[in-house]
């Protein structure tokens, strides 16, 4: 494998056609859509219909004319292609974090025997921000306890209600197998919550066949949904009679039209919906997710995992210093590669120089995110050129 | 006050050059404003910009180079302006429901001695049932205890900690005295929490004049901020140090980028965001906030006020039938004007095919909202002549 390969790789990627749909600028290598996504041409346009026609022209009707009501469930039940998912199991809604704090909730709620909100120490912090401010605010001796990413199974006591975990880790890009964890979990009497923030759209994810219990991701990084796109939640069809939302707003209502006083759940996922939906950030996720689900999730993960392999093998080839962060080529890997570097900032600065942005993590990570939609085997190589001058 | 009277007040009002900021139909009298508000012509413009020139040229480093990061509090500050709080007191994110639940959470666990969160019934649903979710969530014995209005000031005991209002009512459109409701909860040791959905930009509202504690309010009404705008929350600068938020988010946390396993909150009312700000959401909601700010508060509150008093006046005079359902000319009012008729959907319908768009609140309510900005008295005029046709 050298670059010289490259272009065979290119003329021969069914994804090829899809760099066309997205409008990036053309002296650039972006690398860091595992940050933000890309702009998808069509968002633009949609975004300015919904604006200037729909918002513009049919005003308070667009909520039934324009269905910006039946948004958050749509939208949802797109993503729930991608992540293996049925339809009636996912909403678009609010921020991870938000749903985070919901799933989170109305697990511990639900089984109050159990004290353990289990996770893994460095895993991305918000979650282990929010994982704290819950078990705070539900009190009664819940407590959040972080052990290493080894020590997990054995960790699986009586005393867990909940695993929190992320399926694919945002520094080392390393995946966990979600059918075995779940599989544990259950048999130790927990819930397991994934984060599937960077995972969905660069791995395969099956969370019916893996038979999760409940999950959160992601809208704007390789789902290419905008800066700050709203998250989406699953809650398995088994789970979702049974959990109550903390955050029981007029949109989880039952007849959130009546205006009545009490309080009553809707059927289904759609009790975890709570504010009125942002239909302007849920109209550029949509564009985003509908222009994935023209693509096969099969083969986006595994160009994904193609152009891991390649970025690896160039850079152990051409950039001698570089020690990898992430697994190696033919490993379980997440949509990332991962390098350390002591300068890591400086590296990463030199390489927007040259045109490639990936991005880092403190204290000495680089990392770049292989959006398998519009990154190319091209663009690795450049990447990796650069990488080699930088250093 | 007749119809004849309409013109004279339309060239004498000092706001009429607004009405050609907003992209509205041309043969249509938007009084629904209250529910969802116009569109500025500069939203739309200025959210392709965001979309196709920060987005999708700067990419990932849009949250610096175009300080997508610092937005939450950059559009807070805007909307401060507009509720006499300080610019380091509001922030805007998230929904109304989900920013309710942050303060009454704060708020009733920094009073575990008292247990109680006061209402009114028939308030603003979610604001009830966000109330109900945040004391069965709090747990510890909290409870939720929703009296009449007229029963207020006499269920403000020794085990309230907080009092939860809406400033004006979304049906009757009453308004709540802030400063002298604020002064008796004090007196009782309790905090109030104001929902300023139906009254900012409308009314006038002098949170630091009133010693307001705590606020939440729409972003999508009157403030002109696209269908499901993020929303806004007020902390008063002396609570915000002793008030920790259950959603505790990585952009509330005191150091975001250093990604740390531990959360540390953000001095100031930053600690109350939680999630990545929905940027193409705000940036809308900016647009319509940085148009309210060319106009004077006190004039704003002013016009909402007559138009309101001319509506009733007209009314009075040439709907005999229609029972006004909000104070009458002359009293304190919110933004909008209410009336009751047993077929109050069937009357609204009639008046959409006269090209007047109210809305209607089960079972028997027509409200009428006067945005300021982009309502003429002829409007009114044209409203009332509807009416009294519809009926």
């Amino acid at each position: 494998m050298d670059f010289s390969d490259l272009p065979a790789l290119d003329a021969a990627d069914p994804l090829a056609r899809f760099r066309d749909a997205f409008d990036l600028p053309g002296d650039v290598v972006y690398l860091a859509g595992n940050s933000l996504g890309a702009l998808p041409k069509a968002a633009a346009a949609r975004l300015d219909a919904t604006v200037r026609e729909e918002w513009g022209r049919a005003l308070v009707h667009g909520w039934t004319e324009h269905d910006w009501i039946g948004a958050p469930e749509r939208v949802g039940g797109k993503i729930a292609r991608l992540i293996g998912a049925g339809t009636d199991e996912v909403v678009a809604a609010d921020s991870t974090s938000v749903d985070l704090y919901k799933l989170i909730a109305a697990a511990m709620a639900a089984a109050p025997e159990r004290r353990t909100l289990l996770g893994v120490q460095g895993e991305f912090p918000t979650d282990l921000y929010v994982a704290h401010g819950a078990v705070q605010t539900l009190g009664g001796g819940r407590r959040l306890r972080l052990v290493e990413r080894g020590d997990l199974e054995g960790a699986l006591d009586g005393d867990v209600a909940l695993l929190l975990l992320s399926h694919s880790h945002y520094k080392s890009a390393e995946l966990w197998d979600m059918a075995a964890i779940t599989a544990r979990a259950h048999a130790a009497g927990a819930l397991v919550l994934w984060d599937l923030s960077h995972s969905t759209g660069v791995t395969e994810v099956d969370l019916s066949g893996a038979e999760a219990d409940l999950a959160v991701g992601c809208g704007y990084k390789y789902l290419n949904g905008g800066p700050g796109a709203p998250a989406y939640l699953f809650v398995a069809r088994r789970h979702q009679d049974h959990l109550a939302s903390p955050l029981s707003g007029w949109m989880g209502h039952a007849r959130p039209f009546d205006f009545a006083d009490g309080y009553a759940p809707a059927q289904g996922v759609r009790r975890f919906l709570c504010g009125t939906p942002p239909i302007l950030s849920l109209t550029a996720l949509e564009a985003g997710v509908d222009l994935m689900l023209q693509a096969n999730p099969a083969i986006l993960a595994g160009k994904a995992r193609r152009l891991g392999d390649v970025f690896l093998e160039l850079a152990a080839r051409h950039c001698p210093g570089l020690q990898p962060a992430c697994p190696g080529p033919g490993r379980l890997r997440g949509g990332h590669v991962a390098f350390r570097h002591p300068e890591a900032a400086k590296v990463s600065e030199a390489l927007a120089g040259l045109g490639v942005i990936g991005d880092v993590r403190p204290p000495d990570l680089l990392r770049f995110g292989l959006s398998p939609l519009y990154v190319s085997y091209g663009d690795v190589g450049r990447a990796v050129q650069a990488l080699a001058a930088a250093i």
